[in-house]
């Protein structure tokens, strides 16, 4: 099993490279589920989402998010209506989450509701949230307390940050199969996600970084640090917050203690001669996922080298 | 203020007349809520709804329900993620129950919440519900019991009814502002509605046929049997169940004790001269409703008789 820890966007990019390298029902990605969000009354889960739409290949390549074709009709009218539409969710869409909700209100967990859209959407990989208890990525600002996406959409993570938390998470259990998955994996990516704020909330929940520090599977990360920033989003500046320098040294320095391997961009090469000072494995590739083939050269070449040193490790 | 209670379609265009020729702040329209379907986890008043979309002059004409233009790309796949779609939604229609929705959960009533949506469409006519408690039609059947739009849509009201009844109005209450607009209205006009089903469940509300019964108001029914039938819908099967006649005797019979004024189609003018031997007044009009100059004709003609009547009663 190749199992992948994932946020949204960058995660499912180079998901979709790996589904086309690992036969499907071997591949399982643990998501972030702290910047879910009760929207219109309906649970959203964006980067669960991201990564079924990734896998069901309906993922809109142009937003990065939500499903390829997408019309805005209903979220024209909430507008009309007086609604909130900052955050958007499109026609095709809405149904995720008029399912997904359904599912959750009849009793059903988190992971029992993705499986069943998972199945729905033809994918025989694993989904799995980190959670199925309730943990919300909070960010304090000078002006208050913001769930995720009223940080990342409604401010454009353009407001001071002052602390990240993620509430619930120390009552939070893993969902099941995640510590399972970990343990026996053949090899562990860390998708080029956020290391604050999409990967933190995932290592948050008690038991996934012990899982992490002795699984014998080697564990190597893809950075999403692109010549000393954040490739996208407010990586850089979250990690300074955490007292991690916003380069990719930051990124070794956030998994140091289960990290076999990190791959790094072209751009950093001078960076990385620095941390191979250290035990760490650095390897250089081409990060930035433009194209369906930038995707699977990178899943190639990442899996291509946590297999191998699978020996070494073990 | 004139008040007409009304179910869905039928109502929605004799409403659509009317609209054209009272002011629109002194129409009230006293709507069926016994229909109310919780739908994909969201509150859906299909008669509210009608109303308020033909107020907005949004409501489809071609299907008679839902908004002119709408799409169904939400429900597409929503029957892709295997839920059910047999009771259909459009993209816009979507927000109205989504908004609705959101309402009742933040603790709003189902007035106050229809009042909002009303406002936000651009209405100045008042849309009351009939109550903001919740009552539910149920069609006992020999296969079981049935809510009303289990009845109405998905078995495409083709199977036996042994028993309508409405559950929960005997402890609903009349939503404010019903009881005191019939009290006080200049005339009352009964909607070409289902007698049983639409505008039975608003009589079953305890204090509104009391109020029907004690109003100065000269009360007018359009007849929603023409021909010797129902234009459309069950009415005249759910009429005989309930041991009346399906013809326009059957109307005045369900209405007799606060009645003044029937007015019937054309068809059934040789009914109507057996009716005229009691002292209902009984008139004949075109009621079949094709286009806008149908409903503000039968509009006018409802509006002017039970004006004139006005007079006689007080």
């Amino acid at each position: 099993m190749i199992v992948v820890l994932s946020g949204g966007s960058g995660g499912a990019k180079l998901v979709q490279g790996l589904a086309c390298l690992v036969p499907s029902e071997n591949l399982t990605v643990i998501v972030n589920t702290a910047d879910d969000v009760e929207w219109w009354g309906l649970h959203v889960s964006p980067d669960v989402d991201s990564l079924l739409y990734a896998l069901a290949g309906i993922l809109s390549t142009d937003r990065g998010w939500g499903l390829q074709g997408d019309t805005f009709r209903c979220l024209e009218r909430m507008a009309a209506l007086g609604q909130p539409t900052w955050f958007r969710l499109g026609d095709l869409d809405l149904a995720t989450h008029l399912a997904r909700t359904n599912l959750l209100r009849s009793g059903k967990t988190l992971s029992a509701a993705t499986a069943a859209l998972a199945h729905r959407m033809g994918i025989h990989s694993h989904v799995l949230p980190m959670s199925d208890n309730r943990v919300a990525t909070l960010v304090e600002t000078p002006s208050g307390t913001l769930n995720f996406q009223e940080y990342f959409v409604r401010e454009r993570h353009q407001v001071e940050v002052r602390a990240v938390h993620f509430e619930g998470a120390d009552k939070a259990k893993p969902a099941p199969g995640v510590l399972d998955c970990i343990a026996s994996a053949e090899a562990v990516i860390f998708a080029p996600s956020n290391p604050v704020t999409s990967i933190g909330p995932i290592l948050a929940v008690p038991g996934i970084r012990e899982a992490l520090c002795h699984t014998s599977a080697p564990i190597a990360a893809v950075s999403p640090i692109i010549g000393g920033d954040a490739f996208s989003g407010p990586a850089g500046t979250l990690m300074k917050r955490k007292g991690w320098p916003s380069t990719i040294a930051g990124v070794a320095q956030a998994y140091e203690d289960f990290l076999d391997m990190l791959i790094v961009d072209l751009a950093d090469h001078s960076d990385a001669d620095h941390l191979r000072e250290g035990a760490l494995h650095v390897l250089c590739a081409n990060t930035v996922m433009k194209s369906m083939q930038d995707k699977q050269e990178l899943a190639r070449f990442t899996l291509h080298a946590a297999l191998q040193a699978r020996g070494n490790k073990s």
